[in-house]
């Protein structure tokens, strides 16, 4: 794609960064009078960075969901190479809008960011879509893979532990 | 960038992630016959995973390591976002070659990467470059910043605690 001659490159839809965990905890509300923050976690599986650009579409999604789960990124216990879905591993989504930033002098741009309303649009899309795919996945056999996820505009208070992040670096 | 028409755009030279932390923990030898494993670890500051790509030179490693040093990325207790310098926070570089893949159909590519002896090479030219200008940054003032960093080739092994991940991808 970098060697592409024309000027017909479809514009970046979405950016999205993969790490490998043995564990991560998001805190998906936050403390508030009289009660206590809300966290989700999952255990060994995949933290999934999430940033919907400008002109993002609903056809997108698929897309996306289908690469994460489908990518073979997940270490086995003998060293194979697996998806996600066949690993099998939890999977936490994590919506990150500073993906989209680009570095300009020493501050950060974010002009080719989606609007709030359409980015929530889409990411709870994305997330209905992901959870079916993991749900008709699994249960043809006997899998448990748990899809977690964080809310939308919130501080992604955060922590994981991993044996190798493997990070990985996906444009859409 | 991404509009240019032209066919002149350099190739990319580096690809580098970076995660805004309250601490950090990295392995940096695994544990062998008698020997516990070291680690490393920084307070609150950056996560910086680094991967060179072919073709990279020199002359990257003082562009990669002014931006990452000076790019407002860090947010004070009153909410300004300042550069990891003035905040002062920490440093942890992981070296992460996996950030050069390609997802090509389920498996993931990774043609672009540099051969691992001339990594190794930018890799430990970056670690000193960003070492000295660290040094020079805070011995003109009472600032105290620690710089750390992952074994090359060797599996990161690792745990972050964060307040907001704060995701940026840069490309050089």
């Amino acid at each position: 794609m970098a060697s592409d001659a024309t000027n017909s490159t479809p514009a970046l839809q979405a950016r999205v960064v993969l790490q490998q965990c043995l564990s991560a905890r998001l805190m998906i509300q936050p403390a508030s009078e009289g009660k206590e923050a809300e966290y989700v976690q999952i255990e060994r599986g995949m933290v999934v960075y999430v940033c919907f650009l400008q002109g993002a579409t609903e056809e997108i999604i698929s897309k996306i969901a289908s690469s994460i789960l489908n990518a073979r990124l997940s270490e086995t216990d003998t060293g194979r190479l697996v998806s996600i879905l066949d690993l099998p591993g939890d999977v936490l989504i994590i919506p990150q809008a500073t993906l989209g930033g680009n570095l300009k002098g020493k501050g950060m741009q974010y002009h080719r960011n989606i609007g709030k309303d359409d980015g929530l649009k889409l990411y709870t899309q994305f997330l209905e879509f992901l959870e079916g795919t993991v749900q008709n996945s699994t249960a043809k056999c006997d899998k448990n893979i748990a899809v977690k996820y964080g809310t939308y505009g919130n501080r992604q208070v955060f922590s994981m532990e991993t044996n190798g992040p493997y990070t990985h670096y996906l444009e859409f």
